[in-house]
């Protein structure tokens, strides 16, 4: 069974951390919460879904986990101004383990500047800074590209949740 | 004395509006509000301020108008992904009208390809994004380029409010 990173603050899109993180859970895997404050409960963008912070970024060690879920929503444009969250995320895609991307989640990865070349998808909003970041933006509802599992946003979920079980062992 | 097309949807930071609005329309000027339809009240991320948009952005032309303000919160966010709001903000660069750019509201002059070789200024989450576009990011209060001016966020709207005001007459 794997443990999953979940990479979250407030605003988040309630269903791209509920689903997946329900669907991992009842498979067995084992999720633990990372965001800019130990202790600290965050809440979701249209339906307040409580999450607890179960450890702050800045003590968080990639070789702790086996994959990364960085939901969507505005949760991500908030993280990206971390140092520690950012500094967490380019580990992740140079440790070659999976990362589970969808909707604004591009915008970490952005930061991280680690997109140059990947085939990604991603919300909307965001397919010019996308592009701009270097990478090759598809219009699929799963992009996988080595360890970078992808998809647009909550129209995707069942397809995103399918992708990323695949690579949780 | 001028009139200053605000464009402006959901969530935005309730005092890039408010203030700048206030300012403006204590020298005379008008504000006339466009967002995605007409008649409907939109309303402000933090304080839930509302505003009515006077316009959609569809029947939106540029020669109506002097200048353009884009307050930031999460109103461009969801403003680019409208093709009339990118139509009409890519038209207003190119007419050489100045145009008042606060915090993510860089992210809808992304979207719109207009910021190669500018120097512009934004919110600290979209740097990399502004970059990415091509353009000459500058930390700084205002950022003044040709008709072009931009600010970081919330803390620069006294400055913002007084390089704005420089560009309506």
């Amino acid at each position: 069974m794997a443990t999953v990173a979940v990479i979250i603050t407030d605003d988040f899109e309630d269903v791209e951390y509920t689903k997946p993180a329900q669907a991992y859970q009842e498979k067995g895997h084992r999720l633990v919460h990372l965001g800019l404050q130990a202790g600290k409960t965050v809440k979701g963008k249209k339906e307040g879904t409580p999450v607890l912070i179960d450890r702050g970024l800045r003590d968080a060690r990639v070789e702790e986990f086996d994959a990364l879920l960085i939901p969507g929503g505005y949760s991500p444009d908030k993280l990206r101004v971390d140092e520690d969250a950012v500094r967490f995320v380019r580990q992740f895609v140079a440790s070659d383990k999976p990362i589970f991307s969808i909707c604004h989640a591009p915008q970490l990865l952005i930061t991280a500047q680690v997109l140059k070349g990947r085939q990604v998808t991603g919300w909307k909003s965001i397919v010019q800074d996308i592009k701009n970041a270097g990478a090759d933006y598809r219009d699929q509802e799963v992009v996988e590209d080595g360890n970078l599992i992808s998809s647009r946003g909550p129209q995707d979920i069942p397809a995103f949740v399918d992708a990323s079980l695949r690579h949780l062992h």
